[in-house]
Order: C-alpha cells, then sequence, then structure tokens
C-alpha cells in the first residue's frame, strides 16, 4: 500500500526515524535500564519493536493498558506507574498478569489498601520529586514502604517522576539532581532494587535511576524536538487538502482537534504557517515564495505532543518513502481493560 | 446505576439541563429550522432526543458521521456540511443514505467532481463568510452552482459558518448581519430554498438563515457558557482523586487530556482552582476555606470544549442526581464508515 492511498486524517510513523530513536535509545539505556512507558504510544505491536530491541519491562498508565500488554505476552515486568484506587480495574490487572510480574506504584494508605485488596503482590512507592502530582513526600516513603509490608506486600524499591524539568534548558543536570536527591533520599528508607523515573526529556541527565521511563523518545514529541536531543521526531498526522482559499491566500487540511492534541502548541507544517486547529480541520498558508496547495493534495502536520494525539487514533501507519511498510494498531487505547 | 459506581474517566450528561436546552432550542428554532450539528455530540441516541424534539434533519462532518445516521433510521435529510475529496468515504455515505436524503457541500470544482462521480445527487455552495476555512467567495458561488448544475447536480442553496463570530460580544447583531450579507448575496445567485449557518453561539443573532447549524448547544462548551445565553453546561467528566498532597495543598484526578479537551483552555472544577491536566490526571487545589478531598473521592470536571471532548469516550452516560439513567453510545466516533 501507497501512502496516498490511506484516507485522512491518518497517523504515519517515520520507518527510519522509529528505528534510529529506539537504537538510539537502546545503546544509552539497555535492557532493563530502560523500562519504554506504553502510554506514549499504546500499541502492543510498538511495544514489541521494543522487546526486540532488547527492553523487555514495561511501564503502564492504566489498567487497560496493564492487562493488552499481558495478554499479547509482554508481561515479563509490568510497572502500572500510576495510582489507582478503582478496584474492578486493578483487579482486571492482576488476574492478566499471572504467571507474570505486576508491580503497582502506590503513595497512600488508599493505594496501598486498594492493591492487597485484588491480591497485587509487588509495589513501588511513588515519591513527589517536584512535579505537583502523585507520589508521597520524600519524607514519609520509608513509613509507607513499612506499611505496605505489614499488610504482605513486596516492595521493590521506589519511583518518582521528575516531569517538571523535562523542558528545562537552563542548569538542567543540577535541578534533575536535586530532584533525584529527594527520592535517593526515599531509597533509603524504603530499600529495594529499583529506582525507576525519568523521561525522554531527561534521558542523559537523569543518572540516578536504575531505570528510566521513557516513552515519547519512540515517536518523539515536535515540542520535545525542540531540545538538544538525539531523538528525531517520528510521528506525522497524514491529511488532505480540502478547500483552497486562493484570493485570501489560505488552504485547509482535513485534521484537526480530533485528530492532534494542541495543548503543547499547534502542530507544524514543512513549507507553511499553521492559522488555527479547529474540531475537523487546520487553516494554514505557505511560507514566503511558495504556493497554494491543490484541492486533494496530500499533506503532514507535525503535532506538539504524542501521547494524546495518539490516543485519538486506531492505528499507526509505519512508512518508508510512498510505502506503508506495517500497520500497528493503537490497542492499548481507553480505559475499559479488554480480556481477551 | 448509580453515577459513583462508574469507573473513570467518564463522561456524564446532566439529564435535567440536557432536556432543557434542547426544549429551549426546539421553541426558538422548530422543526426544520434547525439542522442540528451531530459532530458536537457523536452520538446517535442522543441525535434520536432531537428527532424526538421535532427535528429530523440533521448535519454531519464527516462520511463516517453521515453512515452512522442512516445506518439507524435517522437519515430523513442529512447534510455532509464539510469538504470532502476522498471518493472511497464518500460513496459510502450515498451507498448508505440510498432511500434517505443526503445534501453534500461543495465549494470547488474538485468537490463538485468528487460529489458527481460517486453519485451525490444533492448539494449545497458552501460560501466562506469570515471564518478562514472552507467555502468559496461569495461572489464565485453563482459560478459553480452553475458548474453543479452542469454536470446533473442539485443545488439546493447555500450555506455558510460564521464561527469567527460564536465568542463575539461586542457588536454581535451588526456583525452577524455583515457576514450573512455575503451568504445571503451568494443565494441570490445560486438559487435554491437553503440558506443554512450559524451555530450555537448565534442562535440568537443570526435571523437570515433558514436552518440553523447547532450542535454544542446540547451539551454546552463550558466556554460557550461565558457567553449570555440560556444554555447551561451538561457536560462534565467524572473522575476519582487518586492522590492528595497535604503538605502542599493539592490534589490529582484520574482524568487528563486523554478524557478531556483543552483547546478553549483547561476544565474548571466547582470550589477549586485547576493547577494543570497532563496526560492521565489534572492536578487542582481547593478554594479558599475548603477542605482537601480525600482519595477515593469522585470530582467532576467541566471541560471547556464538547466537541473534542464527546469524541474522546465511547459513551455518555445521563444522569440526574446520583442515578444513571441512561447510556448513550459515542457510535459516530473515528473516520471509518462503519456499514451495518
Amino acid at each position: 500500500m501507497r501512502v496516498g492511498d490511506l484516507s485522512t486524517p491518518c497517523l504515519l510513523v517515520e520507518a527510519d526515524t522509529f528505528a534510529t530513536n529506539v537504537a538510539t535509545m537502546a545503546a544509552a539505556r539497555p535492557g532493563r535500564a530502560l523500562r519504554p512507558h506504553v502510554k506514549a504510544f499504546k500499541s502492543t505491536a510498538l511495544a514489541r519493536e521494543l522487546a526486540a530491541a532488547g527492553h523487555d519491562a514495561f511501564c503502564c498508565a492504566t489498567p487497560a493498558e496493564v492487562v493488552g500488554m499481558a495478554s499479547v505476552g509482554l508481561g515479563a515486568d509490568l510497572l502500572l506507574a500510576n495510582e489507582v484506587v478503582d478496584r474492578r480495574r486493578l483487579a482486571a490487572t492482576v488476574d492478566s498478569t499471572l504467571g507474570s510480574r505486576l508491580t503497582v506504584a502506590v503513595d497512600s494508605p488508599e493505594t496501598i489498601a486498594a492493591a492487597v485488596a485484588v491480591g497485587v503482590r509487588e509495589v513501588l512507592i511513588d515519591v513527589e520529586v517536584g512535579l505537583p502530582r502523585c507520589g508521597c513526600d520524600p519524607s514519609a516513603a520509608g513509613a509507607l514502604a513499612t506499611e505496605a509490608r505489614a499488610a504482605g506486600l513486596e516492595v521493590r524499591g521506589v519511583m518518582g517522576y521528575e516531569g517538571h524539568l523535562m523542558m528545562e534548558t537552563d542548569d538542567k543536570a543540577a535541578q534533575v539532581e536535586a530532584s533525584m536527591a529527594g527520592l535517593l533520599a526515599a531509597h533509603a528508607d524504603v530499600g529495594g532494587d529499583v529506582v525507576s523515573g525519568g523521561g525522554t526529556g531527561t534521558w542523559d541527565t537523569n543518572t540516578w535511576v536504575t531505570e528510566l521511563q521513557a516513552g515519547s523518545y519512540t515517536l518523539m514529541d515536535g515540542d520535545y524536538a525542540r531540545l538538544h536531543s538525539p531523538f528525531r521526531p517520528a510521528l506525522l498526522v497524514g491529511a488532505t487538502v480540502v478547500a483552497v482559499n486562493r484570493t485570501k491566500g489560505w488552504a485547509v487540511a482535513d485534521a484537526g482537534l480530533k485528530a492532534l492534541a494542541t495543548d503543547h502548541g499547534p502542530p507544524t507544517i514543512d513549507g507553511a504557517t499553521v492559522w488555527f486547529c479547529s474540531d475537523e480541520h487546520t487553516t494554514f498558508s505557505p511560507a514566503d515564495g511558495l504556493a497554494l496547495p491543490a484541492v486533494g493534495d496530500r499533506i503532514t502536520l507535525r503535532p506538539g505532543h504524542v501521547d494524546p494525539t495518539v490516543a485519538l487514533h486506531d492505528r499507526l501507519h509505519v512508512v518508508r518513502d510512498d510505502d506503508v511498510v506495517d500497520i500497528w494498531p493503537v490497542d492499548l487505547r481507553g480505559w475499559d481493560p479488554v480480556v481477551p
């Protein structure tokens, strides 16, 4: 199949860029030194590519992701790196990972109780390291670990996500070090083998974790690519020009807010200025000196934020030049665990 | 079922607010004076409620919406109010509406050619009325109508969407009148019975169209609600508090960018300040004097923009007080027409 045969809007993954991103990270963080985060791509087919590159332990953000990964045999070591108190869904993750390994993040008595109630066996203590989100205070981690162990849970260690530093450019190494100091202090109190954290934006600066929780590096946010980074954007939204206003100098593509996430800013189009996105459309004009496209022309848009963009689609089309070389279902979307 | 039994994140529709919105619009724009836009809610079950209120002609933004509406018997008079040059998908709309009535928007020789090629019989000439998006120049509408008729198409009239004026508050009536002057001039050249246009934001000021293309009024954007309008927000995102930081004074709910659209700004939470949304979470703090919630508490978030929020979910849960009184599948999502 040719790229031009695909109906639009559709997601395109540049095969060679993706492969380079995966290889670059595998060289820097081989095997279990990386715990790829499937929330970024929500596809077991893409996860298989990472397993082939040597990474067989994964992060998940939802019970649906855990169940989906385990159901296709990618459950060697799954971390639900998120707080979940929905016992029905949490129980589904336990059921799906029988014979595999499941670890769940906990940061409160309530999340410990939920884990115990549904038969989770292993946990990490989630520690807040500067991002205002989940995670206990570093000083509380030891007591939570004691509470978890008293309840019969195995505590494998700690995790902490310095998400507030991903896009930092000034003094990044020092800030990451300061953030991780809190995690290491918590680890000293908690014990265990695992110090999990970090992400694509701190892939080289966070040298304190035993495993890096990066996922976006595979497809790479347009926004992240502003950083000095070896990872290059591999995800495009394919679209068709459906209207052209030659009098006023704009064109309209059939991919809008329902096809790409704009929370990190509007998408970009090579050789063009994006005016705005609406529900089904993006209006743009060519850069100086370039001609307007014609109705029916294919164009590509580069989304600023990969994770929520992928979550809008059913399929990733892997492309090389004009050929579609593979199709990866986005099979980990939504929140209902699908038990096969 | 009780609201508290629903897993989160989930969409909630306040039954009484929805009913009031529908009744208010039906009184102002009865029957075919309203052509509800299904892109706003993507649910044939919700569309049936509007049909019960007297509106049996609908707008669609995608071939998938047309096919879905026709397949459940809601195809009495469907307008594909969008430019489509994908002949495979456009052909699916024709096949699905045999025995029903289908009209397609065209604004260029290419869209006319696509309509002719797949056997579309009726069209509207889409006219640009100030929003930089689809639609021909008003002065070109007559010639396009002639071209369409020469190609064997029935031209029912014109459409034009003054989307740039939806949120206008100053001098709105005059601006809408000026915008519609272009559409009426085009209509004089084109002929036909239909002048279609407008939306929720101009429901009372656009007195020139023969049919109003409003959809958001049913669930009502949090953002639209800033206007002086009788329509009230009826859509909420149900979420669970999964983490609370009592030292630093914030809480975290399990609904983020993958569960609600933020292109019209972040969601709001009654009695709280929203800090930010990330992929799976929203961080917030209580308003002055209010207590932090507990882990496990249910909260609701009001999204700024209904249309792309609904498109993220599989179901709308219709609620009255604490009871789930109905469930409406969001069955018109995605872009692949599903022929039953």
